[in-house]
């Protein structure tokens, strides 16, 4: 049995999340049947995260373990002359031995898309959020700064106490403007169930509240879901990395 | 009589075009179906440009002509608010007497883009023709070079000896890389049926080719749509800008 290790870019306007569902097009059954058909026979297919509906990825890690003897580049031509325009194989290579996409990884980065202007730009409505309402940047950077490190996120964890731990390592959350677009980016050890989303929703709507930032630690120490604002929708959010030890890339 | 000009900016890939068709949305139907909705009476919607289906403009021009005594930027508020988000208004203003979008554009400027990455992008497929073969774009830019000026360009239409005249005098055509990406920035003015997709279709088959370049002026110089290469792909297409005269800005 070997693995082969895809990187794969996906728009995930039209598709159900990474997940597998039985009658729903989604990243992950794509791949399942797609590899099927180039390889003869079932294939796990596993992600290194498993992205929402509507969520993009830039650079989305899947390994497929098989016993085909097949040269990795041709799969990943063969994938991309099956699977729908919307999902691309980037890149196909041997992983090494033992290697999964998900539990190699060692963090991940994450940046969601805000149109600030005045009426969204229609050809990046699918990837960006509009939010025409004025927004403190600074208070915003602030905000995200004061997020980072190692704590118990679960004020924005969609379903806390699933029976993971809420503690993660924030690495970095800062913003990124152009133009008229504005680019929070994120990065760590691991994220809960639609942290991301939960942590945008909230500075976003402290920005625009100008809610004082102490609030913003009062938020995360309660662990309280409820405490936290909106989820911000999927649209805006792409997995820009997976990060790997020296050893697997 | 007073007249109202819009400034749009639309993605083609699901409309079925500018011009008006009873049972399919376009940019005029869904422009004059707005219109009547806030104006409270059907109104002419002229459009600078006819493009095809699922050709993008990021500036198209159109003029409406009204007696209502509506502010412009609340008719393009109201609009916005009305229209698909594949369409926005970005601006809207009072033209001067006379002012027609069509009659009175001086030129226009297209550009055609090209995606020469390996896998598509997922993220422009809706917006750039992918030709992963080589393309010579030093042959390409002095082909594009050649076809400047005033010329008949009857090989390059869609559907010649319609009463309109196949003279049109093309300012400039060049060539403008991006990373994967490749730009083909016509501006003239006045374009005949098809005419940029299919001088970009031609261009790139001769630049795959290795073609020499005076057979480009052949083309042209033969008037015989037969003599020239395939359409390339309308989703490659967008409308940049609508050129008009000092005194109707």
């Amino acid at each position: 049995m070997r693995t082969i290790r895809l990187t794969v870019a996906y728009d995930g306007t039209e598709l159900h999340g990474w997940q597998y569902q039985p009658d729903r097009p989604t990243v992950q059954g794509l791949l399942m049947t797609a590899c099927a058909r180039v390889l003869g026979a079932r294939v796990k297919v596993v992600g290194a995260s498993r992205t929402d509906a509507g969520v993009h990825a830039l650079r989305q890690v899947a390994s497929v373990s098989t016993s085909a003897s097949i040269e990795p580049a041709a799969l990943g031509r063969a994938l991309n002359a099956l699977l729908a325009p919307a999902v691309r194989v980037l890149d196909a290579r041997e992983a090494p031995a033992g290697f999964s996409a998900r539990r190699s990884a060692r963090g991940k980065r994450y940046a969601y898309l805000i149109d600030r202007g005045r009426a969204a730009d229609p050809f990046m409505r699918r990837f960006a959020w509009h939010v025409p309402q004025p927004i403190d940047t600074g208070r915003l950077a602030a905000g995200l700064r004061s997020l980072r490190g190692k704590r118990d996120f679960s004020a924005f964890c969609a379903a806390p106490g699933r029976g993971h731990s809420p503690v993660c390592t924030l690495w970095s959350a800062r913003v990124v403007t152009r133009g008229r677009f504005l680019l929070i980016a994120v990065s760590g050890d691991r994220f809960l169930h639609h942290m991301v989303r939960n942590i945008v929703g909230t500075v976003i709507q402290m920005a625009r509240a100008g809610t004082p930032l102490t609030r913003l630690d009062e938020i995360v120490e309660s662990r309280d879901r409820r405490r936290a604002g909106p989820t911000a929708p999927a649209h805006g959010l792409s997995l820009l990395r997976v990060l790997y030890g020296p050893h697997d890339g």
